[in-house]
């Protein structure tokens, strides 16, 4: 970081006066780490990024900002996979990675507030002793930030029972588009009177304002968890399981799936379990809560898995059994760079009873496109992970890739599902947004844009087509047979 | 009904002609039944009601009154307590209850799309057979109708476990103020991308569109249930209990609570099921699951019981006894009537490690007011429902009564709760709204109503402070000492 009086640019000067002096980046060789976030696809330089302390330095950069009409955003621990942190318009980039305070925890009524900075899963960390946590958990949970996380309303393996995001947020400090700073359910008590604008803020993808304060929702750790791990030959066995698992009343904590492509990768990983290679999918699924009832549970879904011709089935033995299956799973994405230069991971929703027939339609995209797909995904509820493969050195397969992973969605949205189910809009889909929403619906949602954020100064070009692109898009969208 | 050649009114003629004849109402003697809801303390009568029967009859009815700057709002069965579907300004109600029909059932996704005139319970009948419900139960739910829930974001007994109405709604169609209809939600997944526009609508108290069809979420029925009745001779180690069952790990179903006055009242109305009179406080509680680990929490919860002095506490011995107990608890508003002419319920909400301190200040306020106030509520969520009782034939009780519900709000939002848990704000609470919210906070609503609504015709006069009353109110909170 370099000293003040070597800053040429005015408004880059005039925003290092409204922070410590070490906390702003603004040299080309500094920005390069903030040109992308998990979205690598697409790269640009921001015009530098300051590191605030606290609410109120934030709410003098973005009143700064404002009244100098600079495109800005809000940067977590950027490993958001749509690319919602990606300075598109050579945004000043407002890093909340100081502001990683917890700030309190209430045991008795279960709520701890938070800084934006602070780390998903440091919260469980910080209060499992006392013998609570944090649920939503997703993979990236080691290093993401929980500001980020409200951000994009993430979802993780346990929103399958506890929910995403959303469901566990109780109450946010926003700095709008102009500086202003609100608080929304700053009783920390769910359902608010008047409108929701908790759950408007929640999963806006920094459009609407900039979180600086989150009170969530923490649980009791589980008196007991039980984790199975099951086999099978054939997807389609693996996919009636867990229709017949949910239809048996049990609501597993997570109910989780991998297909060959995926098990390949993650065997060939930092955290290889010893799957069979020659299966077509296996399960992962585990149950918690009060101990009385747990082991009937699992005998229920061991019954389920052998009717469906499951060839191998085991209960976790251990405490760290299951922890490597899990590990295992959870650096599934990553673990795709073992059999793959590049990939790219998509995020599909389907109703739960068109799982069948969607893994077939990706089978038959991947086929098509001649590139790999492997599935890492959230069965339980539907959300699909389909990872396709790449190479960005070969002339053309990027954009082939980005196809297949459109694609994907397209086939989603018309099995009745949605683009998106914990990765976000970004840049990533907003022309998908398309396969679910006309004209009007989008026209509603941006209309609230524009009451909070008047100028579009605050994150501009996510989450919505442009306006330009959108008739182009629909003629675009290639009729897939669905069935 | 009369016949259309004997309408009078030029806009009540014109609006005839958008519906069935038989299907407006406009002579005093049929509005009277319309000038108030379950908020029976204002009355004012409106210049017609019409009965749609589908969404493009709502529509146009929206359109003309649009287009003529006469003042409309929806209403469902009329039973909210807070007077949201009273027609402050003379509006044209536009009554949904023609709207009533169940419109499909989708098993296997679990979700049923409904219209919004269709009775709450009906739901549940219609699907029980198959091994479904509909969770959300206010305790109108044999006459109340799913679009009124909607609108108030009702609650109900079993929302301790399974949420407000806003946790079953994937979906919903609704005519905006101008006439347009917007689909939300319209894949029925949750978590759909993009802003929160289902969250907005539900709850938002019939101000921003008219729901005219709903995709709920249905959910199978738990296995076993099983019902615990526990009498306290004090409230302290009744609210005690509450807090520890809830510290043990285990989430009941229900947890309610009823105190000595409102004992009084269940015992003398239509469903007494011979409690004892001279207890302070009683336990209604409730778990539900899959049956292994069902008998256990049972026996936690006997025990943490017999931990707090529980004079007698008994399990539910058949599916008979466990309805009566329930019809004892869901008709306890209307039980009041059998002990006071006239009664005011409150709704506020608090952390429910405040629950003894607040209670012991609502008896205050009941002492300081001369005025009885019975308690029957959602303990497990700490959603209180301070019941005034008074005799409004008597001068000045009535504004008494309104007095104290209010001071028992304030007591709740200086507790670190929230006004309203269910019922909503509409007209009842809509100045209390400032016990929770600032200007800025106000404003952020007002905004959002206005991309909606801007010509404010819709339910005009609900929910927000009226802004010339916003400083007087400020000024009129008297510092009530809380501890």
């Amino acid at each position: 970081m370099l000293k003040k009086n070597r800053i040429k640019d005015l408004h880059v000067k005039n925003l290092s006066q409204l922070v410590d002096p070490h906390s702003i980046l603004h040299h080309k060789e500094d920005l390069l780490a903030y040109d992308c976030d998990g979205f690598t696809i697409h790269r640009h330089l921001p015009k530098a990024v300051v590191f605030p302390q606290n609410t109120k330095e934030v709410s003098s950069i973005v009143k700064y900002c404002n009244e100098n009409d600079l495109p800005f955003l809000a940067r977590g621990a950027g490993t958001g996979l749509s690319g919602g942190a990606i300075p598109l318009n050579n945004e000043v980039v407002i890093s909340l990675v100081k502001m990683k305070r917890l700030l309190s925890v209430d045991y008795e009524n279960r709520r701890a507030v938070v800084e934006p900075g602070f780390i998903n899963l440091r919260l469980t960390n910080s209060i499992s002793e006392k013998g609570y946590y944090y649920a939503p958990d997703p993979s990236s949970q080691y290093c993401c930030t929980i500001g980020g996380n409200v951000a994009e309303n993430a979802g993780g393996a346990h929103c399958l029972k506890y929910g995403v995001t959303t469901n566990h947020i109780l109450g946010l400090e926003v700095v709008l588009p102009n500086g202003d700073v609100i608080e929304l359910g700053k009783q920390g008590i769910p359902d608010e009177p008047g409108y929701d604008l908790l759950g408007l803020l929640t999963g806006s993808e920094g459009t609407l304002g900039i979180v600086t304060k989150i009170t969530v929702r923490i649980l009791k750790n589980p008196e007991a968890k039980q984790t199975v791990l099951a086999y099978f030959d054939r997807v389609e066995d693996g996919s009636q399981a867990v229709s017949d698992i949910i239809s048996a009343g049990i609501v597993p904590a997570a109910l989780e799936m991998m297909d060959k492509t995926a098990i390949e990768g993650v065997e060939a990983a930092a955290f290889p379990v010893g799957h069979p290679r020659d299966i077509e999918a296996l399960l992962l699924i585990e149950v918690d809560g009060i101990s009385a009832g747990i082991k009937e549970q699992i005998l229920r879904i061991l019954d389920v898995c052998k009717k469906q011709n499951v060839r191998e089935v085991k209960v976790a033995e251990s405490e760290e059994e299951r922890a490597r299956w899990w590990a295992n799973r959870k650096t599934g994405f990553g673990a795709m760079g073992a059999i793959s230069p590049d990939y790219l991971v998509q995020d599909g929703v389907i109703p739960r009873s068109k799982l069948p027939q969607v893994l077939k339609q990706i089978n038959k995209i991947s086929e098509e496109s001649g590139l790999l797909i492997a599935n890492i995904f959230h069965a339980g509820d539907g959300n699909l992970h389909p990872l396709v493969l790449f190479d960005a050195r070969k002339p053309g397969e990027t954009e082939k890739a980005l196809d297949a992973g459109s694609a994907c969605l397209q086939v989603c949205a018309e099995a009745g599902g949605t683009i998106t189910g914990e990765h976000g809009v970004g840049i990533e889909k907003k022309e998908e947004m398309r396969f679910v929403f006309n004209e009007d619906e989008i026209q509603a949602q941006t209309n609230i844009r524009e009451v909070f954020n008047p100028k579009n100064l605050l994150n501009a070009g996510k989450l919505f087509p442009s306006p330009s692109r959108c008739a182009e898009v629909k003629k675009e969208m290639k009729k897939i047979e669905y069935f």
